[in-house]
């Protein structure tokens, strides 16, 4: 068994998500019919980050063990000659040590958040953005983010369907800058909670809106109610992983 | 009659292009339909450019005279509402003179043409680039873009059923840059020959492949042939037009 660490580029809008179930396609279902159609074998592939229905990945990083000693390159051009047409692509493949995990070997996740804030609706990036045609206050929802910087207790930003055990998170980025039309959203962390960033983001326009919310207030409430609500999934995007350099 | 300069955004995947035809959708008459939705009128809009099938735009520039003396702001409004899940939509909208005209009043011209340079196929950005896996040498392609500015002869660089009177063309602006996986093209000028822009983008790729084609021979050669092929449409934006200060 060859373990290869996988760079994917993602369009989640007709993807239930990273999981694997029986409701429609996801990004792994996709990628490990391909491994099938490929050499057969049915393989396990394990993401870095389990992105939900709708969220994208311009560089999700993921593993995977296949039989047969095939160079990382092989590899590569028979996914995607197999996922043509699908909506997902391997940016790169390589030769990763068998202790190599995407998810437990990972140090830091990165997410960007697109809104795109003009009165007209979306249409070449339909799909691929937020659309809140009020106008925002971006010096406001600047302020707001640098308050979620840090460790805290996270409850307030957690999905209520969320497993992980502890609700204490650090967050390393949080930045929000204008680009002509479009708000970005940077976010980056060890790891995140479900829906944090949605939730986080869903709080931030709040504020740029002009409501009064107040981060730390928000943290201290420890309820989901004390926060905005969650963003669509269509402006997520999963930017990238980082791993130690013995691992990568 | 009032007459509205409207900027447009739209996506030209599956569009025939501007020009209203019986063969499918196309820009003008989704807008058009829009129009007769509203107030009923049968309204002509007329376009800076006339964009092929599959070429796209985030700020065609075009005029329509509509009764009733509505504010402008209703008729961005309106038209949005008819447009919402069509391809199109309507970014502004303001009222001008008379005889300001889309097309003839139209003193600069600019596009972009995006190709995505990298292994993978193009997934997030599917119909939106020209994917060229291949290495493409940047350098050689702005000098070579160089060499398009000015006034010249662009016979080498028209569509066979360009309807221009004249091949002479003044090019203000050629340039490229990378900008990570993607290589984006601008060109400004007054106005263009059918097809040039695909065609010079098509020469330029050659030359970054390391063809050996020479813009001087190709524009003294004043032949088709002598140039590189049609680059595809779905890279093409139509991205602003200039009008004298007291027009706009």
């Amino acid at each position: 068994m060859t373990r290869y660490k996988l760079i994917l580029e993602y369009d989640g809008t007709d993807l239930i998500g990273w999981q694997q179930n029986h409701q429609g396609p996801s990004v792994q279902s996709l990628l490990q019919d391909a491994i099938k159609s490929f050499c057969g074998a049915d393989a396990d592939v394990v993401a870095a980050g389990r992105t939900d229905a709708g969220v994208h990945a311009t560089a999700m990083v993921a593993h995977v063990d296949i039989d047969g000693g095939y160079g990382p390159d092989t590899v590569m051009r028979a996914l995607n000659f197999y996922l043509v047409g699908r909506p997902v692509v391997v940016l790169d493949c390589a030769v990763v040590p068998d202790d190599f995990h995407a998810r437990f070997s990972c140090r830091g996740r990165h997410y960007r958040y697109v809104v795109l804030n003009r009165r007209a609706p979306a249409v070449l990036n339909k799909n691929r953005v937020w659309w809140v045609p009020r106008e925002l206050d971006v010096d406001a929802m600047e302020r707001a983010a640098e308050k979620l910087i840090g460790a805290h207790d996270f409850t307030s930003f957690r999905a209520s369907q969320c497993q992980a055990k502890s609700p204490m998170k650090t967050l390393d980025v949080a930045r929000v800058t204008r680009r002509g039309d479009e708000i970005i959203f940077e976010f980056s962390a060890q790891s995140f909670l479900h829906h944090m960033v949605r939730n986080m983001v869903g709080t931030l326009v709040e504020i740029g809106l002009g409501k009064p919310f107040d981060i730390d207030e928000i943290f201290a409430a420890r309820a989901r109610s004390a926060a905005g609500p969650t963003a669509p999934a269509s402006g997520l995007y999963f930017i990238g992983a980082d791993y130690a350099t013995a691992d990568a």
